[in-house]
């Protein structure tokens, strides 16, 4: 169960309005790596974890912090918005220039009237599909390393392109808690193997006797690029502890596919013999 | 530029069609961890490498090896397709039982006629946001590690789903590559750190004295989850080398927003003297 | 700013695992009038609402209940799917009888593991496009009290496709919650209009004097229905106080449309003349 | 059955052509809350309506009439573009000037040669989701309601971002438009209620016994906001007439949610002993 | 300007409900080639025409056509829902078998009350995007004439899906007028031709002379295929009088491409040497 | 199985950057109509083909090269990147004017890094709805055809937008290309009526029997443009050369529809006499 207080986790302010970047800064918070997907992500992860304890508790930490940070963004971009800016292309009493007419997101004056809403910096809808809950906290804790990667890429981006010192105070904040976020899942996936929940290959527990020993630890070559194998995947050691990386030209081991005819019903193209039948039949149909 | 043969790199041959295995297979094929995000994602990332060498040239070949994983895929979908199941709920004629008729996707007979298409396994198509090439390798390689795992489990889970002998050779053949390539972009994660190209935190040019000490390693409680502090991400050193982990009940430093009243012209809800006199104005207007 | 107790704001239990319920619930998780829309909706809202005090305040608090209310029935989806319930067509050792097989939601096994997620009923996705705020309380509360409507008829036909008592307990909870909702909704119009912030026709401060009087309480007949006139939306008087209603058969007052041919740039389909001189040139510059 | 005639409802011709005011004018076409949303919204409600007579035929009146609106709207846009701008940033031959470069859709251009299209203001395309026809026609009429107050707030708001009298005329002619349709909608709503088929809560005729008698009137305070029970929504008699408003803080009436392990086919987390029963059943199989 | 009156075009009345196939018609109403789309994209394009006369009129006489083909759908599905079949898995009092449980659509019960709605057979909803209308009638035409094809296939295999003689009924005047249109588009393509308006290759006004001789009648085999050099496409006359089709393997012409470091405020993985100086410089601002 | 080698098809490098072509460039790859489209739809088609031979080789010949092009249009578009142009709208330190600020793509920087994706022009991200592999080749190749047509009609309005000769370069070869393989389309569809596979009217199997006569040659007209019925579809010989075609204005031959009430359970708007009882019953259960 959630509660909520009207004080903010990290003061978001900005010294002045700035629609252009209130379109930009849309990213980091309706966009496929903004503070959206990660909060959901996390809740629906620790919602969904099946192993109560220390992994689902900070899931739930986490998810509910970030939360407050989409609300921070929120904020931020409010302001930003505070006067609209131009309205049209040659309004003179807008705070801003008119050159911000071309760079502003429409939607944010004729739909929301001034407000953030959950989409991109190109206006496009977040999307459900950006939350990942995989059941298996391995695989899912390396995607959560990587959103807070990408999210601090983009943060810190954003950082220069603007010299508005407010706005930079809140990238900052979020810039040091990505930075902690990264180390917290990389800490945590140490955490999963270390109480021997699971390794690579994730999932552990899938019979390794399954694989085919030809080519679990071989790199295949399908491009001419001739330093593809000059980097440790190719060759030594691989993590798996069991062997040596090799490498192999791409080579086709299948058959050459040749499907069978379809079910007339579906009119497709069939091989000529069936396709003339079928024309035949409704052909001496009609006589 | 490519080139193509027709056999494949692998056999896929189902020993019989199964629709219902055919709608579950789409999910590996084209949902949002499917062959054909992977395949894509290798090879934007790739094409928009600014690095020229050997990860350039890895992403290229392992790009080109997915995309004849695509075809493997769709290749064995149009195989369980090979009889389209009972078209009807009564129909006699269909060379699966007609329970099939509820399991199987609609869309494989009245749009496809029989065939794969880059759908997931509920008829949702395929988006181009699946691909994230952020231009940070680092970044990148995280999530393509993450990538092969979600896809490993998928196929795992799947392998349990059916008795098809042709089938369960594709998907061990695909576990197996799925563990190579997990071991291969952690390999090269390691390889990047080595080549001094980047660290934790991503991206790790980023001047860090713009973050906020008091931030930086702080696990910050926002749930009342008791045991969220005892894993490695809340104590002992953190992985950036740089100090202790700490730990930090939420707490509010911001803040408590308030919004300036907005633009008249958008015809929001604003402070009431505002929306008197403007609603004021325009009966005036009106006498 | 949020924080989070892990103890739920209802009892979410099962008697029994049904996926193929859980399929049909998530419809009140993901869907367009599900909880996620009315959590996100109420919270966007109160964060853009730029008239401090009640409406404001009222906002963050059943926009945060709401947040609870996706808690409870994630939960309740993930332990629907305790057991995944037959995963192939012919497994006996599923929990639930074969019949489920085509019921159930694939993504439910193969991408989540058994848990639930930001989708609708037959799996697609949650979209950011759901949430409105747009700045006009009185626009944007007419909808909640519809969202709550639709929400409410939704689990009020949930509660006849299940007989298992925690699940219609839940249900039962939130058809109260949703009554609940509906009466605040209502209630805020009419606090709302009672303090001068707004009223019919919305927005009210739009001068009406920019109106056409001769359409502004017409109800226009466009198509042949005949009693499309016996309500009280075509005759006495119209809610406004300005008049009474009229009626009258559509009737054409514009012109037809007639397009300036386009930038020959463009090579879009212009009159013969224009198109010829076009191609002559085309074909001259190849002499 | 339908039938067209060439001459518009209304008069729709700009003064002069304006892409960047084009761009802007695509969020009332096929915008979330466009004229494709109401005609198509209203057109199904009309067509699924199972209950004959005048709400029937009203519905496919006003849906019929809001069709002819998409066609003024679209060609208002055409014309609009009839001369394309600037085609590139330093083109001197368009007939506006360079700066509208950044502020047009390049889609009206590239891939419409100078045309409207059903997408938005920022070039996402109408989704079908935007359509809603639950069958309870209460539910729907005040979801009708919102629509014609959104719709008349966008349009509002572009009456002040253009200042072309053409463009001016039509914004005005469905300004009004969407005056008399709330009006419709609020009148509707009574009738619904003077018939007796449904009320408050919608749908009334879900059993109230089934409801929780202890949340039914209660304003739940989630957030610290002082004024958030100032409102009439937190005390006084509640509009279904069976009592009056109450208000609580929140609180958890349910269990901390603990799942059990999921099926290890599923490969999900699990609690250690059976992972690693697992693990080493897979490891056995090695040897 | 449009019209309704409340009798169908065609008579769409089904023999008996039927939810499973109501699910499964919903793709020749609201998929990607359904109804929706010709209907929308031909009013579109005669909307956006630019040359006045008989194509103009043409198209906004079968654009209104394929309205009432919507509208008789529709209906149709309204019909196959009259009794929703088995509401839960075990429910005796459904109109139909329990089989049709897992068979049928949720939505069309939970969400639209027993309606049809703008959705293909997977209940994904339709899009904007599905409308072309690019200006050049000729490219449109072609595009048109696949839309008509594309959904009689559908149509022709629905056929074979049912033994209800109404839905039938309906199907065969859907194949029917789909027969019809694809000779009125074909006949428009010959038309379009005759007078002079266009030509292959389209748009046929771009200058010839800036195409490269060497690729414009070269058929490239990229593949192994053996045989796809047997057809007419690869030899004799090609269509545009221009000379003979020729063939040759894929290769090379272009660049390894190299692209330049990137801007290093977006922290890219550049070249070795100028990722160390911006570390070093961000490590020296830490001193 | 696909290879892949460094050097590009053709050469695709720009004389300059230039971030806000870029943007526009995004269309022809990740558009509807882009090569991410044809490049999958021929593969699909290819791998989906159930008729061995030419037909199948042709199209993994054409698929595989569109690959290529997708390949060339990414490279040109990540070095149209090479500098991102100004990143704030006071940039100095950008390599173009400030104007480009509100012209680009603001993913471009902030989450691509300076790289493409698979976007449209206005940053929505391409669907794998674009692809249509139908199973029947006549009227796939027909899509094909158009396809070709708006992919040329779209690079040549690019053409003209821009005066780089590097990038026109590449556009004359796809100008070039789209020549080629919209004679290879047309070709191939009188390859399939040559070889009997197919024809007029598609699918040609289908039993004309089942058509209605009355509607099979009439072109129906239901708008009141005069000169509708001035070309050739609606007089003179139809092209399956079975009869004349006919005109006629549009009639109703079907019922005024009447739904029967809904099952109780979706308390949809009944008959009052049902919707009475219901409610009464409600009632009468509270006693």
């Amino acid at each position: 169960m959630f509660t909520h207080q009207k004080a903010l986790q990290f003061t978001a302010k900005p010294d002045a309005p700035d629609p252009a970047f209130a379109r930009r800064f849309q990213e980091v918070l309706g966009g496929k790596w903004g503070e959206m997907t990660v909060a959901l992500q996390y809740l629906y992860q620790g919602w969904n974890c099946r192993l109560p304890g220390k992994y689902k508790d900070m899931l739930m930490a986490i998810g509910t912090e970030e939360l407050s940070h989409v609300e921070m963004i929120t904020t931020m971009i409010d302001q930003l918005l505070d006067k609209p800016g131009a309205m049209a292309a040659d309004d003179t009493t807008g705070a801003t220039q008119a050159s911000e007419y071309g760079a502003q997101n429409p939607q944010h004056t004729i739909v929301n009237g001034g407000g953030a809403y959950p989409h991109d910096s190109n206006g496009v809808p977040w999307s459900g599909a950006f939350v990942t809950a995989s059941g298996n906290l391995m695989a899912d804790f390396h995607l959560n390393v990587t959103a807070e990667m990408q999210g601090r890429l983009q943060v810190a981006r954003l950082f220069h392109m603007t010299d508005d010192q407010g706005v930079k105070d809140l990238i900052r904040f979020l810039v040091t808690r990505d930075h902690m976020h990264q180390m917290q899942w990389l800490s945590a996936i140490e955490e999963l193997k270390a109480d021997g929940l699971d390794d690579i290959p994730v999932p552990e527990a899938f019979p390794l006797g399954e694989e085919f020993e030809e080519f679990d630890r071989t790199f295949i070559q399908a491009s001419d690029g001739a330093q593809a194998t000059d980097g440790r995947w190719a060759s030594g050691p691989a993590p798996d502890g069991r062997g040596d990386f090799r490498s192999a030209v791409v080579q086709a081991h299948g058959q050459e596919p040749e499907l069978a005819p379809g079910d007339p019903r579906l009119y497709g193209t069939n091989p000529l013999q069936e396709t003339k039948g079928l024309i035949g039949k409704a052909k001496d149909a009609l006589k």
